[in-house]
């Protein structure tokens, strides 16, 4: 039987901290994945637009014969799940779900903050999820839009970054929340500082890893083999590549470029 | 004969501030104004794509008969002109050529600095048009992503603003430069903050004031009506009116959402 590879897409570059986690823990595993860089960011779009570029970036990566999809953007995992089961059988993983239980479970005072992108705060998915385990938790969500852009100029340890975060987050302090769902792709880079920014009394969950226990039950059992990695982007694989190389601490191969909708351009 | 509009079109809301220039200079005039808020940012995307969007957004604005096309986008501009001319005969200005002559113009020690999003430096468009007044003008560019984030979440005054201003205009001060262009519409904002910063040494220039005395020739001589104004936007229109109110300092009417190229949405 011919291997199909596993699928994952994201808004653009943040989703390499998915396939991180998928690529280390998986080895054995084809990954396609889909960088929408021409259209990133999906945060601050609406609900219907989220949804029509998921539609078009998941129909891309079904071309790839692929057996499983993941869906490493947030925003898009908060709103379009449920449209894309409309056109494919293949299951489909966001992270919304995993990050929401993770939280639900390692939470003992039962105080969750949720911070992400204003698309996936105003979606209150993660709230949603959270309180089908239990409508008892108490949950704090606030959206942290210049987060990314903090992560993609590499400002990590900057003196602005530390203010940014105080101002974001310092409603949390408030709230006395113990756990903090970092609910963004590109939030993780930040753990370093936002475990020193609370004392390393909060517990961090990132959705990469609460993905993994999912995805399990699609894995190829043969581990003897090493898998591929296959990477595209809609625009500008100069800036991805470098970004790449930041999260994933060594440089990317296979990049291609790929023009989803229509093209107008005339020369 | 039917009055003719003005047509703008801008990435997002930022090109707001040439509308507002534009709206106040020339009360007569009807303006029709097009935001790709949809698919903003344009600074970050490659050069294809940005022609691309922007060939969509003049064929759009033609369809309302616009006389005179605005580009008030620094990323489109410095690199959609002659694309945009190919498609239509009707005079279209963009924002690079202005500023640079402004900027120019005003300099004493021939020394300019010029910011703007990563696109609009990468394109060197500034520099090339500075260039052509005379050649021992002497230029230093920096692309300053962050700018628009700040502006967008209206943290203008905010400690960790002064902060990345500096981060990214010491290398200006290093270089006594008496002139910046403002190479980003949502720039002139912080202008209060960036006069602060240089001590008021530095002139600041604001292409949604250069672009005026180019625009003179086109508009209407009939000062005795008042011009109507119509906006349209590729997506969130709430997030346009929030930001629209805190450029223009009043709120906007008549904002219609329109899509542009193709749709996948099943519902």
């Amino acid at each position: 039987m011919e291997k199909q590879p596993i699928g994952i897409f994201d808004s653009g570059v943040g989703g390499l901290t998915v396939f991180k986690s998928i690529r280390e823990t998986f080895p054995q595993e084809d990954i396609v994945y889909f960088g929408d860089t021409a259209r990133v960011p999906y945060g601050p779009k609406s609900k219907k637009t989220v949804i029509d570029y998921s539609i078009q970036n998941t129909r891309f990566l079904l071309q790839h014969n692929i057996k499983l999809l993941v869906i490493a953007c947030n925003t898009s995992s908060s709103v379009a799940i449920p449209y894309i089961q409309k056109i494919t059988s293949i299951p489909v993983i966001g992270v919304i779900l995993p990050g929401a239980e993770a939280a639900y479970n390692i939470s003992s005072n039962k105080r969750i903050g949720i911070i992400g992108t204003e698309g996936t705060i105003r979606s209150n998915a993660y709230v949603d999820e959270i309180l089908k385990f239990n409508d008892s938790v108490e949950t704090f969500s606030k959206a942290c839009p210049l987060f990314v852009s903090l992560v993609e100029e590499g400002w990590i340890k900057n003196p602005a970054t530390e203010i940014i975060i105080d101002n974001y987050l310092s409603y949390f302090k408030e709230k006395d929340i113990d756990t903090l769902v970092l609910g963004c792709t590109h939030y993780p880079v930040l753990s370093p500082v936002l475990n020193k920014y609370f004392e390393g009394k909060v517990n961090l969950v990132d959705s990469s890893h609460a993905i993994l226990s999912k995805i399990q039950q699609y894995v190829d059992e043969d581990k003897t083999c090493i898998g591929t990695s296959q990477f595209f982007v809609s625009d500008n694989e100069e800036k991805f590549m470098k970004i790449a190389n930041m999260i994933l601490g060594y440089p990317i191969h296979d990049l291609k470029r790929v023009a989803l909708g229509e093209s107008w351009f005339v020369d």
